[in-house]
Protein backbone atom coordinates (compact mmCIF):
# COMPACT_ATOMS: atom_id res chain seq x y z
CA UNK A 1 0.00 0.00 0.00
CA UNK A 2 1.46 3.59 -0.80
CA UNK A 3 1.54 6.23 1.81
CA UNK A 4 1.28 8.83 -1.19
CA UNK A 5 -1.39 11.62 0.23
CA UNK A 6 -4.04 11.75 -2.51
CA UNK A 7 -3.42 15.40 -4.99
CA UNK A 8 -6.80 17.15 -5.48
CA UNK A 9 -7.76 19.75 -7.40
CA UNK A 10 -10.55 22.04 -6.45
CA UNK A 11 -12.53 24.78 -8.38
CA UNK A 12 -14.08 26.46 -5.48
CA UNK A 13 -16.43 29.02 -8.24
CA UNK A 14 -16.29 32.29 -9.03
CA UNK A 15 -16.55 34.34 -5.46
CA UNK A 16 -19.62 33.43 -3.26
CA UNK A 17 -19.32 30.64 -1.32
CA UNK A 18 -22.74 29.41 -2.14
CA UNK A 19 -21.58 28.94 -5.25
CA UNK A 20 -18.72 25.91 -4.19
CA UNK A 21 -20.36 22.58 -5.05
CA UNK A 22 -20.81 20.31 -2.32
CA UNK A 23 -18.04 18.02 -3.42
CA UNK A 24 -15.75 20.47 -3.38
CA UNK A 25 -16.74 21.53 -0.14
CA UNK A 26 -16.60 18.16 1.04
CA UNK A 27 -12.94 17.52 -0.46
CA UNK A 28 -11.72 20.58 1.40
CA UNK A 29 -12.86 19.60 4.80
CA UNK A 30 -11.08 16.66 3.99
CA UNK A 31 -7.83 17.11 3.13
CA UNK A 32 -4.91 17.75 5.25
CA UNK A 33 -3.37 20.50 3.41
CA UNK A 34 -4.56 23.33 1.00
CA UNK A 35 -2.58 24.85 -1.64
CA UNK A 36 -3.69 28.28 -2.38
CA UNK A 37 -0.83 30.16 -4.88
CA UNK A 38 -0.64 33.94 -4.47
CA UNK A 39 0.37 36.40 -7.04
CA UNK A 40 2.72 38.37 -4.64
CA UNK A 41 3.98 37.43 -0.97
CA UNK A 42 2.29 39.72 0.79
CA UNK A 43 -1.61 39.40 -1.26
CA UNK A 44 -3.53 36.75 -0.40
CA UNK A 45 -5.30 34.55 -3.49
CA UNK A 46 -8.89 35.17 -4.00
CA UNK A 47 -9.41 31.38 -4.20
CA UNK A 48 -8.23 30.78 -0.55
CA UNK A 49 -10.31 33.63 0.44
CA UNK A 50 -13.51 32.32 -0.81
CA UNK A 51 -12.33 28.46 0.66
CA UNK A 52 -11.92 30.68 4.03
CA UNK A 53 -15.56 31.80 4.25
CA UNK A 54 -17.03 28.63 3.22
CA UNK A 55 -14.95 26.47 5.47
CA UNK A 56 -14.94 28.79 8.74
CA UNK A 57 -12.55 27.10 10.48
CA UNK A 58 -8.81 26.88 10.34
CA UNK A 59 -6.63 25.00 8.15
CA UNK A 60 -3.10 24.54 7.33
CA UNK A 61 -2.11 26.64 3.36
CA UNK A 62 0.79 26.08 1.81
CA UNK A 63 0.96 29.33 -0.54
CA UNK A 64 3.54 29.27 -3.80
CA UNK A 65 3.56 32.53 -5.29
CA UNK A 66 2.76 32.75 -8.74
CA UNK A 67 3.88 36.29 -10.27
CA UNK A 68 1.76 37.89 -12.93
CA UNK A 69 3.76 37.83 -15.96
CA UNK A 70 3.60 36.86 -19.89
CA UNK A 71 6.93 35.30 -19.43
CA UNK A 72 6.68 31.79 -19.90
CA UNK A 73 10.46 31.20 -19.09
CA UNK A 74 10.29 33.14 -15.79
CA UNK A 75 7.00 31.47 -14.22
CA UNK A 76 7.60 27.86 -15.19
CA UNK A 77 10.50 27.91 -12.51
CA UNK A 78 7.36 29.01 -9.76
CA UNK A 79 5.12 26.43 -11.39
CA UNK A 80 7.93 24.07 -10.75
CA UNK A 81 8.56 25.23 -6.77
CA UNK A 82 4.84 24.63 -6.68
CA UNK A 83 5.02 20.94 -7.82
CA UNK A 84 8.11 20.21 -5.23
CA UNK A 85 6.03 21.95 -1.81
CA UNK A 86 2.90 20.17 -2.75
CA UNK A 87 5.33 17.01 -3.35
CA UNK A 88 6.69 16.89 -0.78
CA UNK A 89 3.09 17.03 1.73
CA UNK A 90 2.26 14.13 -0.65
CA UNK A 91 5.59 12.30 0.23
CA UNK A 92 4.42 12.54 3.62
CA UNK A 93 1.34 10.81 3.63
CA UNK A 94 -0.66 13.85 3.61
CA UNK A 95 -3.65 14.88 1.34
CA UNK A 96 -3.38 18.33 -0.44
CA UNK A 97 -6.06 20.54 -2.45
CA UNK A 98 -5.27 22.76 -4.85
CA UNK A 99 -7.66 25.10 -5.15
CA UNK A 100 -8.73 27.38 -8.14
CA UNK A 101 -10.81 30.42 -8.58
CA UNK A 102 -13.49 29.16 -10.88
CA UNK A 103 -13.16 26.08 -13.01
CA UNK A 104 -9.46 24.29 -12.47
CA UNK A 105 -9.22 23.25 -16.17
CA UNK A 106 -10.55 26.46 -17.50
CA UNK A 107 -7.81 29.01 -17.80
CA UNK A 108 -6.33 28.27 -14.49
CA UNK A 109 -2.91 26.94 -13.70
CA UNK A 110 -4.18 23.95 -12.02
CA UNK A 111 -3.59 22.87 -16.01
CA UNK A 112 -0.27 23.52 -15.48
CA UNK A 113 0.54 21.91 -11.80
CA UNK A 114 -1.54 19.09 -13.07
CA UNK A 115 1.09 18.65 -15.81
CA UNK A 116 4.03 18.61 -13.06
CA UNK A 117 2.03 16.66 -11.01
CA UNK A 118 1.79 13.85 -13.55
CA UNK A 119 5.48 13.86 -14.50
CA UNK A 120 7.25 14.24 -10.52
CA UNK A 121 4.81 11.27 -9.28
CA UNK A 122 3.40 8.92 -12.10
CA UNK A 123 1.48 6.91 -9.52
CA UNK A 124 -0.23 9.83 -8.03
CA UNK A 125 -4.30 9.52 -7.28
CA UNK A 126 -5.18 12.58 -8.94
CA UNK A 127 -9.17 13.88 -8.48
CA UNK A 128 -9.93 17.09 -9.84
CA UNK A 129 -13.54 18.61 -8.81
CA UNK A 130 -15.06 20.99 -11.03
CA UNK A 131 -16.10 24.44 -10.55
CA UNK A 132 -18.74 27.25 -11.87
CA UNK A 133 -16.83 29.71 -14.15
CA UNK A 134 -17.05 33.25 -14.37
CA UNK A 135 -18.16 33.64 -17.33
CA UNK A 136 -21.44 31.47 -16.47
CA UNK A 137 -21.43 33.23 -12.89
CA UNK A 138 -21.45 36.91 -14.68
CA UNK A 139 -24.36 35.99 -17.28
CA UNK A 140 -26.32 34.52 -14.43
CA UNK A 141 -26.19 37.48 -12.12
CA UNK A 142 -26.96 39.60 -15.05
CA UNK A 143 -29.34 37.20 -16.50
CA UNK A 144 -28.42 37.60 -19.94
CA UNK A 145 -27.63 34.45 -21.69
CA UNK A 146 -24.61 33.43 -23.61
CA UNK A 147 -25.30 31.14 -25.91
CA UNK A 148 -28.42 29.98 -27.63
CA UNK A 149 -28.61 26.63 -28.86
CA UNK A 150 -27.05 26.76 -32.32
CA UNK A 151 -24.37 29.43 -31.05
CA UNK A 152 -21.16 29.70 -32.40
CA UNK A 153 -18.66 30.95 -29.74
CA UNK A 154 -14.89 31.78 -29.72
CA UNK A 155 -12.76 32.64 -26.19
CA UNK A 156 -9.87 34.09 -26.25
CA UNK A 157 -7.58 35.49 -23.31
CA UNK A 158 -6.92 39.24 -24.37
CA UNK A 159 -3.63 39.72 -22.39
CA UNK A 160 -2.03 37.34 -25.29
CA UNK A 161 -3.22 39.08 -28.68
CA UNK A 162 -6.31 39.93 -30.25
CA UNK A 163 -5.31 38.82 -33.70
CA UNK A 164 -7.78 36.44 -34.41
CA UNK A 165 -10.89 39.13 -33.68
CA UNK A 166 -11.39 40.07 -36.72
CA UNK A 167 -12.30 37.15 -38.21
CA UNK A 168 -13.80 35.61 -35.51
CA UNK A 169 -16.41 38.63 -34.77
CA UNK A 170 -17.08 38.18 -38.36
CA UNK A 171 -17.52 34.23 -38.79
CA UNK A 172 -19.02 33.12 -34.78
CA UNK A 173 -21.80 34.24 -33.01
CA UNK A 174 -19.89 35.32 -29.68
CA UNK A 175 -16.49 36.05 -28.55
CA UNK A 176 -15.72 36.46 -25.63
CA UNK A 177 -12.25 38.29 -24.46
CA UNK A 178 -11.34 37.02 -21.47
CA UNK A 179 -8.50 38.43 -18.78
CA UNK A 180 -9.16 42.20 -20.10
CA UNK A 181 -7.97 44.57 -17.60
CA UNK A 182 -4.07 44.35 -17.99
CA UNK A 183 -4.59 45.95 -21.75
CA UNK A 184 -8.03 47.47 -21.51
CA UNK A 185 -7.40 50.57 -23.25
CA UNK A 186 -5.52 48.69 -25.99
CA UNK A 187 -8.88 46.61 -26.44
CA UNK A 188 -11.45 48.80 -26.51
CA UNK A 189 -9.40 51.22 -29.33
CA UNK A 190 -9.11 47.89 -31.07
CA UNK A 191 -13.15 47.13 -30.86
CA UNK A 192 -13.79 50.30 -32.21
CA UNK A 193 -11.12 50.10 -35.31
CA UNK A 194 -13.01 46.96 -35.63
CA UNK A 195 -16.11 48.89 -35.46
CA UNK A 196 -17.10 46.10 -32.65
CA UNK A 197 -17.67 49.06 -30.00
CA UNK A 198 -21.16 48.84 -30.10
CA UNK A 199 -21.98 45.16 -29.98
CA UNK A 200 -19.54 44.70 -26.29
CA UNK A 201 -20.46 44.72 -23.50
CA UNK A 202 -18.25 44.84 -20.32
CA UNK A 203 -18.62 42.84 -17.57
CA UNK A 204 -16.94 42.24 -13.93
CA UNK A 205 -16.86 41.45 -10.32
CA UNK A 206 -18.57 37.98 -11.08
CA UNK A 207 -19.61 35.90 -8.18
CA UNK A 208 -19.46 38.88 -5.86
CA UNK A 209 -21.12 41.71 -7.45
CA UNK A 210 -21.73 41.96 -10.87
CA UNK A 211 -21.36 45.16 -12.97
CA UNK A 212 -22.23 45.70 -16.41
CA UNK A 213 -21.62 48.48 -19.27
CA UNK A 214 -23.14 48.39 -22.68
CA UNK A 215 -20.96 51.37 -22.70
CA UNK A 216 -17.39 50.16 -23.15
CA UNK A 217 -15.86 53.66 -23.72
CA UNK A 218 -16.76 54.92 -20.66
CA UNK A 219 -14.76 52.31 -18.85
CA UNK A 220 -11.48 53.80 -20.11
CA UNK A 221 -9.13 55.26 -17.68
CA UNK A 222 -10.81 53.73 -14.97
CA UNK A 223 -9.32 50.52 -12.46
CA UNK A 224 -10.59 47.54 -14.27
CA UNK A 225 -10.88 44.58 -12.00
CA UNK A 226 -8.75 41.43 -12.83
CA UNK A 227 -11.53 39.25 -13.32
CA UNK A 228 -13.39 41.36 -16.24
CA UNK A 229 -14.38 40.29 -19.19
CA UNK A 230 -15.86 41.78 -22.68
CA UNK A 231 -18.92 39.62 -24.20
CA UNK A 232 -19.13 40.45 -27.91
CA UNK A 233 -22.12 39.52 -30.58
CA UNK A 234 -20.89 38.87 -33.29
CA UNK A 235 -22.22 38.04 -36.89
CA UNK A 236 -25.67 37.13 -36.71
CA UNK A 237 -26.75 40.33 -34.15
CA UNK B 1 -46.71 44.92 -2.84
CA UNK B 2 -46.87 42.83 -5.82
CA UNK B 3 -48.05 38.87 -5.06
CA UNK B 4 -46.04 37.45 -7.98
CA UNK B 5 -43.79 34.57 -7.10
CA UNK B 6 -40.10 34.66 -7.91
CA UNK B 7 -38.66 33.05 -10.82
CA UNK B 8 -35.09 31.21 -11.00
CA UNK B 9 -33.39 29.68 -13.52
CA UNK B 10 -30.89 26.96 -11.84
CA UNK B 11 -28.17 25.10 -13.53
CA UNK B 12 -27.86 21.42 -11.29
CA UNK B 13 -24.58 20.90 -12.91
CA UNK B 14 -23.45 18.23 -15.32
CA UNK B 15 -25.33 14.52 -13.48
CA UNK B 16 -23.50 13.96 -10.24
CA UNK B 17 -25.76 15.64 -6.98
CA UNK B 18 -22.64 16.44 -5.00
CA UNK B 19 -21.73 19.10 -8.05
CA UNK B 20 -24.55 21.20 -7.39
CA UNK B 21 -24.02 24.51 -5.76
CA UNK B 22 -25.04 24.96 -2.20
CA UNK B 23 -27.15 28.00 -3.87
CA UNK B 24 -28.97 25.87 -6.07
CA UNK B 25 -29.45 23.08 -3.58
CA UNK B 26 -31.12 25.87 -1.51
CA UNK B 27 -33.42 27.50 -3.85
CA UNK B 28 -34.63 23.87 -5.12
CA UNK B 29 -35.46 23.61 -1.19
CA UNK B 30 -37.34 27.00 -1.13
CA UNK B 31 -39.21 26.72 -4.00
CA UNK B 32 -43.05 26.00 -4.37
CA UNK B 33 -42.71 24.43 -7.78
CA UNK B 34 -40.26 23.01 -10.04
CA UNK B 35 -40.26 22.77 -13.78
CA UNK B 36 -38.00 20.40 -15.43
CA UNK B 37 -38.74 20.32 -19.56
CA UNK B 38 -38.48 16.64 -20.79
CA UNK B 39 -38.16 15.78 -24.64
CA UNK B 40 -40.97 13.28 -24.69
CA UNK B 41 -44.34 13.13 -22.72
CA UNK B 42 -42.82 9.63 -20.97
CA UNK B 43 -39.16 10.49 -20.84
CA UNK B 44 -37.93 11.50 -17.72
CA UNK B 45 -35.98 14.96 -17.86
CA UNK B 46 -31.83 14.58 -17.00
CA UNK B 47 -32.18 17.92 -15.01
CA UNK B 48 -35.02 16.22 -12.84
CA UNK B 49 -33.08 13.06 -12.26
CA UNK B 50 -30.34 14.94 -10.58
CA UNK B 51 -32.65 17.38 -8.82
CA UNK B 52 -34.56 13.91 -7.31
CA UNK B 53 -31.89 12.28 -6.06
CA UNK B 54 -30.08 15.70 -4.43
CA UNK B 55 -33.15 16.58 -2.15
CA UNK B 56 -34.39 12.81 -1.56
CA UNK B 57 -38.24 14.55 -0.80
CA UNK B 58 -41.27 15.11 -2.83
CA UNK B 59 -42.03 18.24 -4.75
CA UNK B 60 -43.78 19.75 -7.43
CA UNK B 61 -43.11 19.43 -10.98
CA UNK B 62 -44.52 21.11 -14.14
CA UNK B 63 -42.80 19.11 -17.33
CA UNK B 64 -43.29 20.71 -20.46
CA UNK B 65 -42.57 19.03 -23.63
CA UNK B 66 -39.67 20.81 -25.60
CA UNK B 67 -39.20 17.66 -28.84
CA UNK B 68 -36.00 17.79 -29.89
CA UNK B 69 -35.35 19.37 -33.45
CA UNK B 70 -33.86 21.70 -35.37
CA UNK B 71 -36.99 23.16 -36.75
CA UNK B 72 -37.06 26.43 -34.81
CA UNK B 73 -40.82 27.33 -36.04
CA UNK B 74 -41.97 23.94 -34.63
CA UNK B 75 -40.15 24.47 -31.46
CA UNK B 76 -40.94 28.32 -30.69
CA UNK B 77 -45.03 27.39 -29.69
CA UNK B 78 -43.43 24.73 -27.25
CA UNK B 79 -41.55 27.20 -25.46
CA UNK B 80 -44.28 29.49 -25.57
CA UNK B 81 -46.45 27.02 -24.17
CA UNK B 82 -43.54 26.62 -21.07
CA UNK B 83 -43.96 30.15 -20.51
CA UNK B 84 -47.75 29.93 -20.21
CA UNK B 85 -47.39 27.41 -17.73
CA UNK B 86 -44.78 29.33 -15.63
CA UNK B 87 -46.71 32.68 -15.91
CA UNK B 88 -49.56 30.69 -14.20
CA UNK B 89 -47.60 29.36 -11.39
CA UNK B 90 -46.22 32.83 -10.76
CA UNK B 91 -49.34 34.47 -11.08
CA UNK B 92 -50.53 32.24 -8.23
CA UNK B 93 -48.34 34.11 -6.20
CA UNK B 94 -45.88 30.55 -6.23
CA UNK B 95 -41.77 30.50 -6.67
CA UNK B 96 -41.08 28.44 -9.98
CA UNK B 97 -37.80 26.94 -10.57
CA UNK B 98 -36.74 26.17 -14.11
CA UNK B 99 -33.86 23.15 -13.54
CA UNK B 100 -31.47 22.67 -16.65
CA UNK B 101 -28.58 20.60 -16.43
CA UNK B 102 -25.23 22.03 -16.36
CA UNK B 103 -25.23 25.72 -16.53
CA UNK B 104 -28.53 27.67 -17.73
CA UNK B 105 -26.81 30.39 -19.83
CA UNK B 106 -24.80 28.28 -21.74
CA UNK B 107 -26.14 26.26 -24.97
CA UNK B 108 -29.27 25.79 -22.32
CA UNK B 109 -33.54 26.01 -23.34
CA UNK B 110 -33.17 28.24 -20.25
CA UNK B 111 -32.01 30.95 -22.63
CA UNK B 112 -35.40 30.81 -24.49
CA UNK B 113 -37.53 30.27 -21.73
CA UNK B 114 -36.37 33.52 -20.39
CA UNK B 115 -36.36 35.68 -23.01
CA UNK B 116 -40.23 35.15 -23.11
CA UNK B 117 -40.62 35.58 -19.19
CA UNK B 118 -39.27 38.67 -19.20
CA UNK B 119 -41.99 39.96 -22.41
CA UNK B 120 -44.58 38.52 -20.68
CA UNK B 121 -44.03 40.12 -16.97
CA UNK B 122 -41.87 42.82 -17.23
CA UNK B 123 -41.60 43.49 -13.45
CA UNK B 124 -40.95 39.79 -12.88
CA UNK B 125 -38.07 38.87 -10.03
CA UNK B 126 -35.72 36.71 -11.73
CA UNK B 127 -32.85 35.07 -10.39
CA UNK B 128 -30.46 32.49 -12.58
CA UNK B 129 -28.15 30.21 -10.31
CA UNK B 130 -25.02 29.89 -12.40
CA UNK B 131 -24.02 25.70 -12.62
CA UNK B 132 -20.61 23.70 -13.56
CA UNK B 133 -21.01 22.76 -17.16
CA UNK B 134 -20.73 19.61 -18.99
CA UNK B 135 -17.18 20.64 -20.57
CA UNK B 136 -16.13 21.32 -16.84
CA UNK B 137 -17.25 18.52 -15.64
CA UNK B 138 -15.62 15.80 -18.17
CA UNK B 139 -12.41 16.51 -18.44
CA UNK B 140 -12.15 17.04 -14.82
CA UNK B 141 -12.96 13.69 -14.15
CA UNK B 142 -10.75 12.78 -17.22
CA UNK B 143 -7.67 15.24 -16.05
CA UNK B 144 -7.73 16.99 -19.10
CA UNK B 145 -6.58 20.06 -19.16
CA UNK B 146 -9.24 22.16 -21.12
CA UNK B 147 -7.63 25.96 -21.80
CA UNK B 148 -3.89 27.21 -20.30
CA UNK B 149 -3.68 30.81 -19.97
CA UNK B 150 -2.47 31.07 -23.37
CA UNK B 151 -4.94 29.06 -25.58
CA UNK B 152 -7.79 30.63 -27.67
CA UNK B 153 -10.78 28.02 -27.85
CA UNK B 154 -14.16 27.66 -29.94
CA UNK B 155 -17.09 25.93 -28.77
CA UNK B 156 -19.45 24.65 -31.65
CA UNK B 157 -22.65 23.03 -31.48
CA UNK B 158 -21.85 20.81 -34.08
CA UNK B 159 -25.98 19.75 -34.82
CA UNK B 160 -26.01 22.92 -36.65
CA UNK B 161 -23.58 22.87 -38.75
CA UNK B 162 -19.35 22.77 -39.30
CA UNK B 163 -18.63 25.32 -41.96
CA UNK B 164 -16.39 27.09 -39.44
CA UNK B 165 -14.45 24.10 -38.45
CA UNK B 166 -11.55 23.93 -41.00
CA UNK B 167 -10.48 27.47 -40.44
CA UNK B 168 -11.06 27.19 -36.56
CA UNK B 169 -8.79 24.44 -35.70
CA UNK B 170 -6.09 26.08 -38.24
CA UNK B 171 -6.15 29.52 -36.28
CA UNK B 172 -7.47 28.62 -32.41
CA UNK B 173 -5.69 25.94 -30.05
CA UNK B 174 -8.59 24.18 -28.89
CA UNK B 175 -12.19 23.32 -30.87
CA UNK B 176 -14.98 22.02 -29.15
CA UNK B 177 -17.53 19.86 -30.99
CA UNK B 178 -20.99 19.99 -28.50
CA UNK B 179 -23.94 17.93 -29.66
CA UNK B 180 -22.21 15.54 -31.33
CA UNK B 181 -24.69 12.32 -31.65
CA UNK B 182 -27.02 13.07 -33.57
CA UNK B 183 -24.89 13.79 -36.47
CA UNK B 184 -21.72 11.80 -35.72
CA UNK B 185 -20.89 9.57 -38.47
CA UNK B 186 -20.98 12.51 -40.56
CA UNK B 187 -18.50 14.52 -37.74
CA UNK B 188 -15.72 11.65 -37.82
CA UNK B 189 -16.19 11.71 -41.61
CA UNK B 190 -15.32 15.70 -41.95
CA UNK B 191 -12.82 15.31 -39.26
CA UNK B 192 -11.42 12.89 -41.64
CA UNK B 193 -11.02 15.14 -44.46
CA UNK B 194 -9.65 17.82 -42.28
CA UNK B 195 -7.34 15.49 -41.62
CA UNK B 196 -8.18 16.08 -37.70
CA UNK B 197 -9.10 12.96 -36.68
CA UNK B 198 -5.88 12.28 -34.57
CA UNK B 199 -5.76 15.19 -32.77
CA UNK B 200 -9.04 14.64 -31.23
CA UNK B 201 -10.33 13.09 -28.75
CA UNK B 202 -14.21 11.77 -27.79
CA UNK B 203 -16.19 12.21 -24.12
CA UNK B 204 -19.07 11.11 -23.11
CA UNK B 205 -20.94 10.24 -19.94
CA UNK B 206 -19.89 14.00 -17.87
CA UNK B 207 -20.92 14.22 -14.49
CA UNK B 208 -22.01 10.41 -14.30
CA UNK B 209 -19.14 8.00 -15.52
CA UNK B 210 -17.29 9.63 -18.08
CA UNK B 211 -15.45 7.51 -21.13
CA UNK B 212 -12.75 8.82 -23.88
CA UNK B 213 -11.17 7.73 -26.49
CA UNK B 214 -8.83 9.10 -28.13
CA UNK B 215 -9.57 6.38 -31.18
CA UNK B 216 -13.02 8.32 -32.84
CA UNK B 217 -13.13 6.02 -35.61
CA UNK B 218 -13.93 2.88 -32.98
CA UNK B 219 -16.93 5.24 -32.10
CA UNK B 220 -18.61 4.65 -35.33
CA UNK B 221 -22.05 2.72 -35.26
CA UNK B 222 -21.75 2.87 -31.56
CA UNK B 223 -24.62 4.38 -29.72
CA UNK B 224 -23.51 7.72 -28.56
CA UNK B 225 -24.64 9.42 -25.50
CA UNK B 226 -26.73 12.57 -25.67
CA UNK B 227 -24.04 14.87 -23.91
CA UNK B 228 -20.91 13.69 -25.46
CA UNK B 229 -18.37 15.69 -27.06
CA UNK B 230 -15.51 16.03 -29.37
CA UNK B 231 -12.12 18.14 -28.19
CA UNK B 232 -9.80 18.90 -30.63
CA UNK B 233 -6.61 20.48 -30.27
CA UNK B 234 -5.72 22.97 -33.14
CA UNK B 235 -2.69 24.71 -34.75
CA UNK B 236 -0.31 24.52 -32.05
CA UNK B 237 -0.52 21.32 -30.88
Amino acid sequence: MSRLGKFYGVGVGPGDPELMTTKALNVLKSVDVICAPKSKKDKESIALSIVKEALNRDFEVISPVFPMTKDIDAIEEYWDRAAEMISSELEKGRSVAFVTIGDPMFYSTYVYVLERMNERIPDLKIETIPGVNSISACLAELNIPLAGRDERMAILPAAYGLEELDSLSKTLDIVVLMKVSRSFDEIVKRLDELSLKDDAIFVSGCGTKAFFSSDIGSMLGKKIDYLSMIIIRGRKK
